[in-house]
C-alpha cells in the first residue's frame, strides 16, 4: 500500500486493481467473478492504537496491515455460482485466508438482474400471456425483477428471481410503469430459465391462477394523476422563486471524523470527536428490511434487504450540483469493482455541505431586554440511494452543540400490485384506478459503535418516575416531586422504548466523572419512536429481521459481527441475526454475556409503518425520521456557548417592507 | 369600525384607544386598569359565512360585528383589586356586557411585579438577611418574582408573589443571576407588604427554616462557565464563516391563511385553505404548563402557566432582521394597552420567512438514470417569547406537499435552586457549584379547530395490526399479513397515543369521499412523544392542568373553551379544564357528548420531561419538538407533484473543488 492511505480510507482503484491481481494469480478459476473488493476494515485495537496516537499527535510506530475483503463466484463447471470469501493482505501480496460460504448467495448483481428480465421477457410463454393480456394501443409490458424472500416454498440453494410485470403507456423511457401494475408473475432460475408463470389475484379472495384475463381498459387515466417526469407533466407551479446561499468565506467545525464508503453500508463514520476527546469509533446503517403486509402468494415474497441484498453503497446516487444539496458543496467519490475485477468509479456518492438550521439558542435579559441569539449550522453528510422504486435520502448533521443527528427521508415511487377496479382491500391503499399500494414497513438499523472519552462504555436505561404520594418514608407532601430511576445494562440484550416513562436510554463511561455534575459522562440516544415488525414471528420475515423485534439492542463488539441479519441476507433463512448472536454466545456461556463497562455496541431500529396515502403518489414527498445522539452530562456546559452572536452586519438579510394585510 | 378591517384582524390602535373611552364613559370607576384590551373573535357561524363568501369571491352581505372583549382591574376603594370582563360593540359603541370574576385573579402584570420586587428589596427584614448573608465583595442580592402556584397553602382571594434570590457576581446589567441562587425566600402579598421570609433547604433532608447562613465563597466559579452574554466571555470561536440567503425574486406560496394575533396565545392562524380548500378554521397554542419536580417547600410553588399566566402575546420578542431570521423577512407588529388604555405597540412580534428544507421528492430511474429532483420550501411563521428565565421558539411551518408542522424550540436559561456543596438531589442536576437545576415538565397544547373540506369533522383512530396466524377464517399462509383497524371516536374524551400499534389520529370528514382511495378525506396528526404529566391527580398542579393528562383530546366546539385550564389560570384551584368540561356535559346530558361528523376540536397535549443536561447551562441549546399535520387521502396526489424540478441554473451552489483527504 502506499504510505499516504490512512488506515480507514476505502481501496483506491489501484489496490482494487491489485487485489484482483493477486488473487487471479493465486486462484485456479480463470473465470471467477468479482462481486466485491473492499477494505477490510483494521483490527479495532490495533486500530484504536493508531487513532490515539494520531489524535495525540504523536508519530504512529506502524501501520495497521492494509487488508481487502473480497467476495468472489466461481464459474468454474465444478464449482458452479459457489460464493467465496478471500482475505488479501495488502501489504505482503497474499491471500490470507479462503473460505467456500457454501449454501450462501450472493447479493444482488444488477447485470445479473438486466439478465433476468431480457431472459423473462424473451420467453415465448410469457409472450403469449402479454399477447393475451391485449394491452391498449401504443402501450408495452416491461418487467421488475425482484430478489426472491425466502417464504420456504423454494431450496434455497440457487437463485430464484421475481419478475412482475407492469404496462409502459407509452413509449417514453421515463413514463412511470408503476402506475399500471400487470396481474402477471413470472420466476427465473439461476440459470435464466423461466420456471413458474402465473397470474396475480386482483381481489382478497382469488389466489395465485392461470386465468386468461384481458386488461381492463378502464384502468387507463390521465397522465397527470400518475407521471413525475417533467416532459410528462403539465408546466410547473411558477410561484416558487430562486432560493441562494452564498458562503463567501467558506465553511469550518469543530467537528473530526473519518468518512468511509463500502459497496453495503455506503457512508460510515469512523473517529468521531468533538474538541479532542472521543465519541464514536464507528457510525453506520448496517440493515433494512422493507416486508410488505399483503398475505396472499406470492406478495410475501416481497421483502426487501436494501442494505444486505441491495447495498446502500453501490445503489448511491451520483449527487448533482445544485440539486440534491444548496450552497458550498463538497462531493465524495467512490470505489467499487467491475465483476472483472476492474476499479469503478461511483461518482459524487456522498456530499458535504453546511445548513442554516434557525436559532442555536436565544436569551432575552428581561430587565435590560438585551437579547443575545446565535444561529445553528448544521454540517451535512449525505447519500442518496436508489432501490428499484424507492429512494432513500441518508444523512448525519453535526451540530455545534455537539449533538449528532441522523436523519433519513423516504421518498420515490411506491411499490404497486394490480386489484380489480372498485374493490379495496385491507391491506393496501388504491391511489390510482385498479393500482393497490401495498401498506408494509420500513425497519432500519443504525449501528452506533460508542467511544464515550474511552472504550469502556456502558448502557444505562433512565426513567422519570413520580414519588410516591402515600409512602411515610418519602417527603412528597403535594404530590408534586418526580425523580429518575436509572439501572445499567448487565447483560447482552434487546429493549425497547417507553416515552411514557420518559424512558432514556444513555451510553456513558463509567470511569469518567463529569466534575460538575458527579456523574458518568455519557451520550444519549433520541429515538425514532416506531412500530416493530409486524411479520409474526414464526414467520421467515421475522426469522431473517431478527432486528425489527426490538428497538435497541446492546452487544458486545465483535469485528465480523456488523450485520443485525447477518452478513448474507440472500434468500437467508434466518436464525444469523443479533438476536441469535446474543443467544449462542448466552448457550455457550451459559449465561448472559456482560455487556457493561467494556466494549459495547448499540443497535437502534427504527422506521415506519408505511400504509400510503395517496398523497405519495406518484412520487411520495420525503417522509422524515430522525435519531439523536446528545452529550448528557459529558462536557462542563453548552458547547455551543461560544458560537458568535448572531448579526444582521454577518448574516444580510433582507426586510420586507410591503404593507400586505397578510402573510405572503 | 373601519370598513376596512378584516373580521380576523386584531383590535387596531384606533380601536384599543376607542374601547378605553367607551369604558371610561359609561363605567363608574375612574380609578379602573385596563389589563387587556382585544378582538373579541365573531360567533363561528357568522365568520364562517363571511369567509366562505369571501372565498367564492363572493360580495358578503353584512359584516360580523366587531367585538371587543376587555379585562378590568377595579380600583376603587369598595371594589379594589376586582376583576371584570367587558364585551364591547365597537359597531355601536356600547358595552353589551360586564362580568365580576369573582375570586379570578388577573394574568401576570410585569409593572406589578416590579413594585413587587422594588417592595421586597425594600424590607429591611429582607435587607438584613441578605447582609447576613455576607455576599463577596463586589456582589449584590437581587430578586424574581413569581407567580405563586397553588399549593393550597393560601387563601386565593388575592396575588401572592413568591420571591426568589439570586446573586449577582459584578455589576454588569447582564451577569446572570441564575449561576448564583440564594437559599433566601420572600412572600409579598397584593398590597405590597413582605409577609414571610425564609430560608430554602439546602438538602434533600432540610426543610424552610430561618438559620442564619453565609455564603459558601467556594461556589464563586470562574465567569465563563456561567456567562452567555458576549461582554462576560472570552471571544467567541472565530470558525464560523457568513452563511447568506438570497432570494432576489421574494416569495410566494399556495398557501392562504390569516395571521392573528393576542395578548394571551400570540401568534394565531384562522381559516387556513390549500389551494381553495379549506383545512382549519384555527390553530393556536392554547396553553403551557412548566410544573417542577422539587417536592420541598415552597418549591412545589414552581409551576408556570406561561400562557394563562404570562401571556405568549405580551412576552413576544422584538424580533431582530439577521438574528431571529434568515433572509428575506416581512415582520409584523402587534398591538396591546397600557394600564391606562393607551394602545401599546408590540414591535415584530411575528416574523414570516421561507426556509429552503432539503429535498422534497426524488426518484431515479434506475433504467435512464434520469433523477428528477424537487428542493422543499417552507413558508415559516414564527414568534419567540421570553418567560422570566425561558424562552421558547413557536413557528408554523408550512410545506409545498400541503403539510403543516409545529415547530417548539426550548431554550433560555434553567431556573435554579441552591444546594450544599456537594450534595446531589434526586429531582435535580448540579450545573455549577452550589446550583441545583431542578426537573421539570414542559407540557404544551396546541388547540387545533379543524375544518377539513367543512364543519362536519370526525376523528378516527387507526392501528396496524398483525393477521392472526391460527384463524381458519383468515387467510395468512405464511404469518407476514398485517391491515389497518379503524375506530371513529363517537364522543368527547381524552386519548393517548401508542407507536407500537402504530396509532394515528385522524381527522376526517365522512360526509367528503376520495374519488380515488374511497375513503372519507383527511389529515392526520403527527403527535410529538412525550411523558405526560407527573405530578400525582390530587395534586394542584394536576387539577390544574387537566389537559397533561392525555396526550390527545377530542371537543365539541365552544366558542368560549379555547384554553383547556381554563380562562383564569392565575392562582386557580383547578376543576375548570378541558376534562372538567367534559365530564360536566356528561353529567348534565346523562351521557357523553357525542362528538362525531360535528364542529370538533382536536387537542394535542405534548412538550418534553425536563432533567437538565449540564450542556443546558449557561443557555441551553435549543430542543426542538415537532407537531405534524399531513393529508392523508385529502387529494388526489402528491401536492407538490408540480413543485419544478431542482437545477444549478436556479440554485446557483457552489462546488468546493479542494483535495481534502477529509471533510472538512
Amino acid at each position: 500500500m502506499s504510505a499516504s492511505h490512512h488506515p480507514l480510507d476505502p481501496l483506491d482503484p489501484r489496490e482494487i486493481w491489485e487485489v484482483a491481481q493477486i488473487i487471479r494469480s493465486q486462484h485456479p478459476d480463470p473465470d471467477l467473478s468479482f462481486r466485491a473488493i473492499t477494505l477490510r476494515e483494521p483490527e479495532k485495537d490495533e486500530l484504536i492504537r493508531f487513532l490515539e496516537q494520531e489524535a495525540s499527535g504523536e508519530l504512529y510506530q506502524k501501520l495497521p496491515t492494509r487488508m481487502a475483503r473480497v467476495q468472489i463466484v466461481s464459474n468454474s463447471d465444478v464449482d458452479k455460482n459457489q460464493l467465496y470469501e478471500l482475505m488479501v493482505d495488502l501489504d505482503k501480496g497474499i491471500i490470507t485466508r479462503q473460505q467456500h460460504l457454501e449454501g450462501k448467495l450472493p447479493y444482488i448483481d444488477a447485470s445479473y438482474m438486466t439478465e433476468v428480465e431480457k431472459a423473462c421477457m424473451a420467453d415465448e410463454r410469457v409472450q403469449k400471456k402479454i399477447a393475451q393480456m391485449q394491452l391498449p394501443n401504443g402501450a408495452s409490458a416491461c418487467v421488475e425483477p425482484w430478489a426472491y424472500a425466502t417464504d420456504g416454498e423454494n431450496l434455497m440453494t440457487s437463485r430464484v428471481s421475481m419478475c412482475w410485470f407492469y404496462m409502459r403507456l407509452c413509449d417514453h423511457p421515463d413514463v412511470n410503469h408503476y402506475a399500471y401494475p400487470l396481474d402477471l408473475c413470472a420466476e427465473v432460475s439461476e440459470d435464466l430459465k423461466v420456471t413458474k408463470i402465473y397470474r396475480l389475484p386482483l381481489t382478497s379472495e382469488e389466489r395465485i391462477n392461470n386465468e386468461e384475463r384481458v386488461f381492463d381498459d378502464r384502468r387507463v387515466h390521465p397522465m397527470p394523476a400518475s407521471e413525475y417526469y417533467p416532459k410528462l407533466r403539465p408546466p410547473p407551479r411558477a410561484t416558487t422563486k430562486p432560493y441562494h446561499v452564498l458562503q463567501p468565506e467558506g465553511p469550518s467545525f469543530k467537528w473530526r471524523f473519518r468518512v468511509g464508503f463500502n459497496y453495503r453500508e455506503g457512508l460510515t463514520l469512523h473517529d468521531i470527536r468533538y474538541e479532542g476527546r472521543s465519541l464514536f469509533y464507528r457510525l453506520s446503517l448496517a440493515e433494512m428490511f422493507v416486508p410488505y403486509a399483503d398475505p396472499r402468494a406470492p406478495y410475501p415474497r416481497k421483502g426487501a434487504f436494501d442494505i444486505g441484498n441491495d447495498g446502500a453503497g453501490i445503489n448511491a446516487n451520483n449527487l448533482k450540483l445544485g440539486c440534491d444539496c444548496l450552497g458550498h458543496i463538497k462531493y465524495f467519490d467512490g470505489w467499487h469493482n467491475t465483476n472483472s475485477g476492474e476499479p469503478l468509479k461511483l461518482p459524487n456518492v456522498i456530499c458535504c455541505h453546511e445548513q442554516d438550521d434557525g436559532i442555536l439558542w436565544k436569551h432575552t435579559n428581561f430587565r435590560t431586554q438585551n437579547a443575545v441569539v446565535t444561529r445553528s449550522r448544521i454540517l451535512v453528510l449525505q447519500t442518496i440511494i436508489t432501490v428499484t422504486n424507492y429512494e432513500y435520502i441518508f444523512a448525519f448533521h453535526f451540530g455545534q452543540d455537539a449533538s449528532i443527528h441522523y436523519e433519513v427521508r423516504a421518498t420515490g415511487i411506491l411499490s404497486t400490485s394490480p386489484v380489480t377496479l372498485g374493490q379495496s382491500l385491507p391491506y393496501g391503499t388504491i391511489v390510482a384506478p385498479g393500482v393497490l399500494a401495498p401498506y408494509h414497513q420500513h425497519l432500519f438499523c443504525l449501528r452506533i459503535d460508542p467511544a464515550i472519552d474511552g472504550h469502556e462504555n456502558s448502557v444505562v436505561v433512565e426513567e422519570s418516575e413520580a414519588m410516591p404520594v402515600d409512602d411515610p418514608n418519602v417527603h412528597n407532601p403535594f404530590g408534586v416531586g418526580y425523580t429518575t430511576v436509572s439501572n445499567v445494562v448487565e447483560h447482552e440484550c434487546g429493549l425497547d422504548l417507553d416515552f411514557n416513562k420518559n424512558r432514556v436510554f444513555k451510553i456513558v463511561n463509567e470511569n469518567k466523572i463529569n466534575p460538575v455534575t458527579k456523574t458518568p459522562v455519557g451520550f444519549k440516544l433520541l429515538p425514532h419512536y416506531s412500530q416493530k415488525l409486524l411479520a409474526h414471528p414464526s414467520s421467515y420475515h421475522a426469522k431473517r429481521s431478527e432486528f425489527g423485534a426490538h428497538a435497541i439492542w446492546v452487544t458486545n463488539y465483535d469485528g465480523e459481527e456488523i450485520f443485525p441479519s447477518g452478513r448474507h441476507t440472500m434468500q437467508s433463512m434466518g436464525g444469523e441475526g443479533i438476536a441469535s448472536g446474543i443467544r449462542k454466545r448466552q448457550e455457550a456461556a451459559g449465561s448472559p454475556s456482560p455487556a457493561r463497562n467494556g466494549d459495547i455496541v448499540v443497535w437502534h431500529t427504527f422506521g415506519s409503518t408505511h400504509n400510503p396515502r395517496i398523497e405519495d403518489w406518484p412520487v411520495m414527498p420525503a417522509e422524515k425520521m430522525i435519531v439523536g445522539l446528545k452529550p448528557v452530562n459529558f462536557f462542563t456546559g453548552n458547547p455551543g456557548i461560544d458560537v458568535a452572536v448572531s448579526t444582521q452586519s454577518k448574516n444580510n438579510s433582507v426586510l420586507d417592507q410591503r404593507e400586505v394585510v397578510n402573510c405572503p
